[in-house]
């Protein structure tokens, strides 16, 4: 067997990782730790928003909105009947998965037994088992599983505010899909998307811990095979508008106060990597600097009694998508979506206080450096920037480098009304006015 | 049944909470908060710092170390033999337990089914149940513990640290004890000292989720006795010097490079609970100020490679004993003590910039408004504060109150030689020359 070993390290940082890929075609990335857990997690490029793509009958299909979703609780389940989840509790190690809008991923944390447990999540992942009747029993679970997060207020803010501001992006889709959609998925569905997004070239392997390269891989020549078949993926193009499709979006659910999350749209997706998290970076320092709770719009709109302690806010992009979210409870969302864009208009006309880019600089310098505390934090990064095409140790630079100046040349995108939302969630009844 | 309700409420964080007293003499506390998970937390003042004090004989007696820790243990076993843990569970609620230098907690959260949680609680807490075999078995299960402990290189570097740091003060005490003090413990000595310390006037119940306080009240009917008793509680004085007893301690473990906690012992213990949650907050801000990982400091220590991105930093103080620590990993502590020390010395000359104390205030403000996120975050600072006589409510305000000349006057002390304490962990082998 015949395997290039790539190693990639960060001088600054003083940490190293490998790269190899196996024979299968799976490439395996291992990043030597020494802390309590080793960390490791199988992922494939395929999330929610990947329900549109060439068959291998070569034409373009559409398959029911949550088959990604769907997929990942179904490899849990075993030929033999038996459940992965209950082997991982019997070496200490505690499995999960997860679905995002473009990646799904099967992880598992431990102490002990590491190849033992390793050897398990690649035996599931890639032993796929369906049948008609536990198709059906998932559905039931599935069902249940749409409905909780539909009671979920925060979820039905997020999810109501991805239809109102995208057309056509699959962002806007329901990671679970609806009852209705995952009713029309049978076993041949789920078997026909396994086959075209489970392929190990289409995944990656992290392992973060104290383990090495050469543990990890004796692992993988158990379970996987020795040779490389790849199928040809291709995604269906789509057209979506710069600007937002609505500017306004509100439901009612039993909540306490109004919950409101306020997003901008943004209309920039560079299709090279790099320039990509070097947008994600400058975007990262631009929030920081301006909706911080250590920031003066945040201390204001508190202090005022038009935010509560129940705030957050975020940007993220991929090559399909970008925007920004902030999001809180508040007695008056109108209000508080008026005073966020009042003060950015008077910012467009200032500047960013240099001081305030400083700070934020450091804050994200300092998060970076404290990620690398955690073998999942670690694990979870490499992944998205490896799936993302970036590089995870060029991080600390691109926060150096950043100028004031492209910090402040992002801000105009943020007053602009066409590429805002505000979705809310408002409670049933009204609450009665309460004396102060 | 009469019972008075006082109510704590703040205006700046529009949160409230009550305050009650149960007919036993247990203190409740309920803070009405709608998160997912409501949290609830019964606590007792009795520590691993409390082992001499005043039997019912009037005598004052001495107890082997790890006793309060050991009863922690105990507590969820029951006449029956069941285990408390595992009925927790059927009712999807999460169970816990911890003890520290000052304190025992018993603890849960649950989305659902809170009474019957909250009733499990009280009767497990409260029923106390030990053999002398239970007790024999339970050795073996700490044992185990301790030398899990002892195995842990961070949790011996920071208990070699009070050791050399304290002379009588209890905080130098192992919270588990030693494999020797626990051989002494018999079922006799625990009951003993459950009937001292687990007197429902010594406790407190905290719960914080969407919850009345007439629910938690009517479980406390349902569990606890109509009626108070009270033994007398009096812990032995102790005189503990104002310096540190060793400078500098140290010890070989398997670890890749050394680890380091440097201590800096703080003699001034006000004895008022207000005046200490204001030096409380201070030395936080010096710290946000000094230590933090958006700071010069550790920015210039770790890019010249003196640290790693393993680092953290706190200030803890009670009646009974009050520190700061500054943990890393490092190829040169003695190195690391030098620059912090030199730094401090300059500070101390030119004054803390006044925009860095601002900063840490941003901070430290954004922090604690932060906390008022999570139940748990909540229930357990309530509990803190409670403990230690101080106002919970009373936070922001100190936050904003302390001046910078109040914060630089605390800054000399931390220069001080005879009040520092360097604790090491060196790896068992010194690791080969790396070539850069």
């Amino acid at each position: 067997m015949e395997m290039k070993t790539k190693e990639y390290s960060s001088a600054l940082l003083r940490e190293h990782y490998f790269e190899m890929r196996h024979p299968s075609g799976l490439p395996v990335y291992v990043f030597p730790k020494k802390l309590t857990t080793t960390y490791a997690i199988l992922s494939t490029r395929y999330g929610a928003m990947d329900t549109s793509f060439r068959a291998s009958d070569g034409n373009f299909i559409t398959v029911p909105d949550g088959v990604a979703h769907f997929l990942e609780h179904k490899l849990f389940e075993n030929p033999d009947g038996s459940d992965s989840f209950a082997k991982f509790s019997v070496w200490g190690a505690d499995a999960n998965a997860y679905t995002t809008a473009n990646r799904t991923a099967y992880l598992f944390s431990c102490t002990e037994h590491f190849s033992e447990a390793l050897e398990e999540l690649l035996t599931f992942v890639t032993t796929p088992y369906f049948t008609p009747e536990t198709v059906k029993k998932e559905q039931g679970i599935i069902a249940e599983e749409i409905r909780m997060y539909d009671d979920s207020p925060w979820d039905r803010c997020f999810q109501q505010l991805m239809e109102a501001m995208y057309a056509e992006c699959g962002i806007r889709k329901n990671i679970c899909g609806t009852e209705r959609s995952i009713g029309e998925i049978t076993d041949r569905l789920l078997y026909d998307c396994y086959r075209i997004f489970y392929q190990p070239c289409n995944m990656a392997l992290v392992v973060c811990g104290d383990v090495t390269p050469e543990e990890v891989l004796a692992v993988c020549d158990r379970v996987l095979p020795q040779e490389t078949i790849r199928l040809p993926i291709e995604r269906a193009p789509f057209t979506e508008p710069d600007t937002v499709s609505r500017r306004r979006i509100e439901a009612r659910m039993q909540v306490a106060k109004p919950l409101f999350t306020l997003g901008f749209k943004d209309p920039i997706l560079p299709a090279d990597p790099l320039a990509r998290s070097r947008r994600y970076v400058a975007m990262n320092l631009l929030d920081e600097a301006i909706f911080s709770r250590a920031g003066a719009l945040y201390s204001a709109l508190f202090e005022e009694g038009l935010l509560t302690t129940s705030y957050s806010y975020s940007y993220s992009n991929t090559d399909r998508c970008a925007f920004h979210t902030v999001s809180g409870e508040t007695d008056d969302p109108d209000a508080v979506e008026a005073r966020i864009a009042a003060y950015l208009e008077q910012l467009v006309k200032t500047g960013i206080d240099a001081d305030e880019i400083e700070r934020a600089r450091r804050v994200l310098y300092a998060d970076e450096l404290q990620s690398y505390d955690s073998t999942e934090e670690i694990a979870n990064e490499l992944l998205s920037y490896l799936f993302d095409g970036a590089d995870l140790f060029g991080q600390p630079a691109l926060i150096e480098d950043i100028t004031a100046d492209e910090v402040n040349a992002l801000l105009p995108m943020l007053t602009r009304a066409d590429l805002r939302c505000l979705s809310v969630i408002r409670p049933q009844e009204e609450p009665e006015k309460e004396e102060n």
